[in-house]
């Protein structure tokens, strides 16, 4: 999304809208942050999601980023459950294209062989698995968060650690990219919703949860609307309510053609659904390079 | 599901079957793996997912334990790849409740006031966020998994340690549980499935995944067999396959009645599929406490 964009959708324009994002410069979310908004200065750091979501009801912050897909791992329910019990909503989304280098203080006879420990986060580490089985000399060590790794490799004195973290923390740090992109699976993208106090009236995609009977044919019934009114669904999820065995909660992401199909959507839905909330209404996301 | 059922259902009586986990004695899917068989030692571990699909497929090991769902963090879709790709099974499920406790040595005069270190794994620390925000006193330290926390706790000298782990880990280390269930959420499952090389013919559930075409309609064509032969739905999830913008595969979980009526199912849905998995077949799960 062009900055011009985001400016004018979030009604950003000559304003100063702070993001709240999770962690710290080099962070994911803050890469997900600078890329959404081209503009660092308007940018805060938080320890928690939890604390994302309290800054914002407090209206501490404007907006906030927070991951909620990763094409490997899936779901990340928690972001979904803090969504729907807030009175926040989704306004914007984008993707990331997750790149993890493996990094070396910058000097003179640096090679694989030599290398020992690796600092990471642990989920980095799970995810450049192939990449510690072909290097058996080089053993993982867990980091805070990728950023917090980079900054123990410089700290660090000798030439037998890397650490392993993206492009924009080597440059910060001016640490050297010994091997390009060791993650395992190249398609590694985390999808990042950004997050507001008012819903949007324009967009063209749609999240919605909603709540069914759980009898055969009650699902069905509800996403009769969609085939009939042409909607195309980008995303449907179910899960399960802990603690009420047969109740489940429908997750549906969707193109919309207009405001008007929209709310005969909504209509026809509340006749078959026990629960419906509209989530947020946004553009549809483009992907970036960490 | 008692020692019986699962002895006789995966035919392991009289002989000597081995379960391959992730983790070492004292992990979640370590007690997983107890609480299905009922047996320690039949059991090894593996230091990661792709290692227990392999040893799968090279006949190393009968059965593998992994979580594929947990009620927080959603689906495990890593996981879901790994068996899509392989010639293996879902044979049976487990549902376990997750219970992390605050451990310390067992000594006098310990109490959270005077604790400043907290070893856990990144996940637990992260499903504990709010013990740590109101006992800022006490700051978290990674560790490989809870059993390796345990451990680090025990080599510790001094008295201002402690760690996050299950009770299982505490009485293996001779650990006192200063606080019990330290956990934000109370409701907090991981769905472990057992996975073979042979699909199973019995089981009164199962998992499909399939493809439809990316156009309105299209799902909803392949759920009306499902109502008009009265299955239940208990999961339903779209996962988008990377690279190719339309396209999309669906994970179904649901209760069957018998054999015929699955098969006609499955010919029924090759209809309106451009590809079809049965993932396996096996008994609905029960629930333990960790």
């Amino acid at each position: 999304m062009p900055e011009q964009w985001a400016g004018h959708s979030l009604n950003m324009k000559n304003q100063k809208k702070t993001f709240h994002y999770l962690g710290r410069p080099g962070s994911y979310s803050f890469l997900a942050a600078m890329k959404y908004i081209n503009n660092v200065n308007n940018l805060a750091g938080s320890d928690s999601f939890y604390r994302i979501f309290s800054n914002l009801k407090n209206k501490k912050h404007d907006f906030g980023i927070i991951p909620i897909e990763n094409s490997l791992t899936g779901s990340i329910t928690q972001n979904y459950d803090l969504l729907m019990k807030s009175d926040l909503y989704l306004v914007g989304e984008l993707f990331l294209k997750i790149k993890h280098h493996l990094l070396v203080k910058r000097k003179d006879n640096i090679n694989l062989m030599n290398l020992k420990y690796c600092y990471s986060h642990p989920e980095a580490i799970k995810q450049c698995d192939r990449f510690f089985r072909e290097h058996k000399n080089i053993k993982p060590v867990f980091a805070k968060d990728t950023a917090s790794a980079a900054k123990m490799l410089m700290e660090k004195k000798g030439g037998n650690c890397c650490a392993i973290a993206n492009s924009y923390t080597a440059t910060e740090n001016n640490l050297q990219i010994l091997n390009i992109e060791v993650q395992d699976d190249s398609d590694n993208f985390t999808r990042f919703a950004v997050i507001g106090n008012k819903i949007r009236k324009d967009g063209n995609k749609a999240t919605i949860i909603f709540k069914v009977e759980h009898k055969p044919g009650s699902l069905l019934r509800t996403l009769v609307p969609y085939a009939e009114m042409g909607f195309n669904l980008t995303k449907i999820e179910s899960r399960p309510i802990i603690g009420r065995p047969w109740e489940y909660i429908f997750i549906i992401d969707f193109i919309i053609n207009n405001t008007a199909s929209l709310n005969k959507l909504l209509s026809k839905m509340r006749m078959t659904t026990s629960y419906l909330k509209l989530l947020g209404r946004y553009e549809e996301g483009v992907s970036y390079d960490a």
